[in-house]
């Protein structure tokens, strides 16, 4: 791995374990140093501390002080499609429709290596300026898209997942894609990206409504004969489509079994959205290892649904979760807005489960795992995101030896009234851990992607608020 | 009325009538100028048209030419709390925990007039960033927050609404207010701001589980004293409440009841929320000529609940409606955040209205109406806010002879994304109505904040983009 040699000097937040299972005492799961030095050495944490320490071990080093700025580990988004970057925010239609009117008529264009390119430079810009450094996307039926994308993160240097999306049905016919040659477009492009510099292969069969049972078929021999590689689809987004995939693959009871059937359920299988995921489900992907992207702003940007995040985080059946934008299905780029979807997500949750509407519905053990404290807000963003894309040995903190992509926050930035707001916990920046988070509180529900002042990718900065995109 | 004389000339769009009643051709309730000028005199709108026309009935006007922006009328916020700038976005509770652990500490600062004072530079800066030239405002229960209030909006020459908010029982001692001092207090607020300037006076019972039978009374002799009032609270927010209201009120049905009996409920009168509402209270708000302002922010942020928009406007007992952030329950002050938000509640109304969870709650009539449109939304956010709040005769489009507030949109304006995103529709601006209605769902739900590039009070521009508050 290449990147600048570099050492940062600001306060640091970072997590070290799963807030859930830290009930009333979530900043044990948190780490934070008011005044730290972290130091990058051929794109690694090589040293990480509180300042007084570390510098004694590295005289003579150049350092950017970074004051006034919360450092975050980069975010991982879990779920995005780099060819919806222009019609982020369609207007009107619920899941299928949506697809049909506005989505597969964008990501056509994406057969044309020009225009591929142009998109690169906006979504990885967009990426940056979001402070998400890790993302694991969808691209389309087209083998252009999915290798101009691996040569985009590859000049940013960004560990990123994706892979060709296959579709066989439900779709516009030049849209569509065999599943022979989903097959073998996908060995070629696995053998030319897979582990080369940062990039990691995901095969990725769109989604069952769109999948027949061959190509469902195709993505699990790909599996076998590349069982390093990763698994990225859709499941249990919006109600028709449950009740479509019901018709499609009769001989399954639900949703899931299709995944199990063809052998793709498991560690380093990840499926968008689950919200219509029964309990019995979610059970399954606990046990088995996989792992869903929770996608709020998508779920209720097309009415999909509000996702059980109480549930999935049961500790008898807890999933491994990584947050979504889903852009475009999601109407921003931001994780830090998706965020504050996620809180009011988990608010409406709570709404039932008080037992306030009916009290069959009370499950007050449930509602406190909705909310979503700051620790948990960023340990999703972070270091659980991380996990559920088994991607934790190398990011999600700062552990020394992990890989060094993270961001500096500014607490005050967002709408006009952020400033005044943060002012009520601190004016002169924070001392301590429960100060530090509630300022991040205030970036997730008050701030937005303006919040995100530098993007560093392996110890080299790529953003600085004010930098624009160079695309047409 | 004093203001600035001036001439606008730009690319304009106004609603003239509800596009709920224009089904399938929406655009005839709208009105787009692409090279239009507005005069003002007097702080009214003199003359408006197409360019070409008017300026032959002007000459040698100097005039300001707003290019590549779109002109729209003043976005008007129905439901907003004055002294709770600073705690918007408070963490983790529903609505009546959220009081008293957030709000009524805060509020109770509003005694202390430099406190007041400060916070209404805050407040107003932040109001005009977002492009909101008109709102109806809750104060807090000391007189000191209602003469604060109305001087600051005195001074930008700003038509508001607000009053004295009486709350007798649930909060601090110190916070509560005799129904009597409530009484003696109100006609003294009202004598000294009702129609002085653009200052219009809301007699505000807080809400039914803050006000005793008592304060209610008092509250009926006020409006019976100066039935020229307006009256604000609110309703059926969340449904803890709602049961506390028909524990506090056994005698009433229902939460609706409490004004009715009261004598509240009739034209000029406003609740926020109206989350739980029942079909027959719909009506009787429908039938009495009473208003609800929808707040989605709110009720998603404070897990409140979806609103029944579609619901709401059945065209038999259609509602009266205004936007509301309800900031600080609503987590920004910008209502075209607030666009974004009841766009996703009206598509999340819809998962369960297309039947596809349960066939027996299909009712696509509604689920049309739940769509929320360029149309519809920016007639809820100006014209449809005006009639609501029975201010159409002078503010919500650009009809010669109403007041001249209005805001100049930039379209490309918001997240990084939101120039390319807008380019799908023109590069050169809008020369057709559909395409500055395509372009203003750009902004409702890429753009945010951002969006708002200028805003103008009665002819005078009192925010430029990049401009900052002066307050401590």
């Amino acid at each position: 791995m290449t990147g600048a040699d570099c050492a940062v000097r600001g306060s640091f937040f970072d997590l070290l374990d799963n807030p859930w299972d830290y009930l009333g005492r979530e900043h044990e799961a948190a780490r934070f140093l008011a005044d730290g030095l972290l130091v990058v050495k051929s794109g690694l944490i090589a040293d990480f501390g509180p300042f007084e320490d570390v510098i004694v071990r590295h005289q003579g080093l150049e350092i950017t002080h970074l004051e006034n700025r919360l450092i975050l580990p980069g975010l991982i988004d879990g779920h995005i499609h780099f060819p919806q970057v222009r019609v982020l925010g369609a207007y009107g239609n619920q899941l299928l429709d949506w697809l049909q009117n506005w989505i597969f008529p964008e990501e056509i264009k994406y057969k044309d290596r020009d225009y591929a390119t142009n998109a690169s430079k906006h979504f990885f810009h967009n990426l940056l300026a979001a402070g998400t450094t890790t993302c694991q996307a969808f691209t389309t039926s087209s083998p252009v898209s999915s290798e101009v994308f691996f040569e985009a993160a590859a000049e940013r240097n960004m560990r990123v997942i994706a892979g060709l999306t296959g579709i066989d049905r439900f779709a516009p016919d030049d849209y569509l894609i065999t599943p022979d040659d989903f097959y073998h477009q996908t060995k070629s492009l696995i053998e030319r990206f897979h582990r080369k510099g940062r990039g990691l292969y995901a095969i990725t069969p769109r989604f069952a409504v769109g999948c027949t049972t061959a190509m469902m078929d195709r993505s699990r021999q790909l599996k076998e004969e590349h069982p390093d590689c990763w698994v990225n689809t859709h499941i249990s987004e919006n109600p028709t489509e449950v009740k479509s995939v019901r018709d499609f693959y009769p001989d399954c009871r639900d949703y899931t079994e299709v995944h199990e059937v063809h052998g793709l359920l498991g560690p380093k299988f990840t499926a968008g959205h689950g919200v219509w995921l029964s309990d019995d489900e979610l059970r399954r992907f606990s046990s088995s290892g996989a792992a869903i992207s929770f996608c709020p702003m998508s779920n209720l940007y097309l009415g999909s649904g509000l996702f059980r995040l109480g549930r999935a985080l049961d500790p008898e059946f807890r999933v491994r979760l990584s947050l979504g934008t889903d852009m475009g299905g999601g109407n921003a780029f931001s994780l830090i807005r998706v965020l504050d979807e996620a809180y009011k997500v988990g608010m409406c949750n709570n709404t039932l489960l008080d037992g306030s509407v009916n009290p069959r519905e009370q499950d007050t053990a449930e509602a406190e795992r909705n909310k979503l404290s700051p620790y948990r807000a960023f340990y999703l963003a972070t270091l659980g995101g991380a996990k559920s894309l088994y991607l934790d040995d190398v990011l999600g903190n700062f552990w020394v030896g992990k890989e060094a992509d993270f961001i500096a926050l500014d607490w005050t930035a967002g709408q006009p009234g952020t400033s005044w707001h943060q002012s009520l916990i601190t004016t002169e920046g924070p001392t301590s851990i429960e100060q530090a988070a509630q300022l991040l509180f205030g970036v997730m529900v008050v701030g937005d992607d303006r919040s995100v002042d530098e993007t560093w990718i392996a110890g080299k900065r790529l953003y600085k608020t004010g930098d624009t995109v160079e695309a047409g």
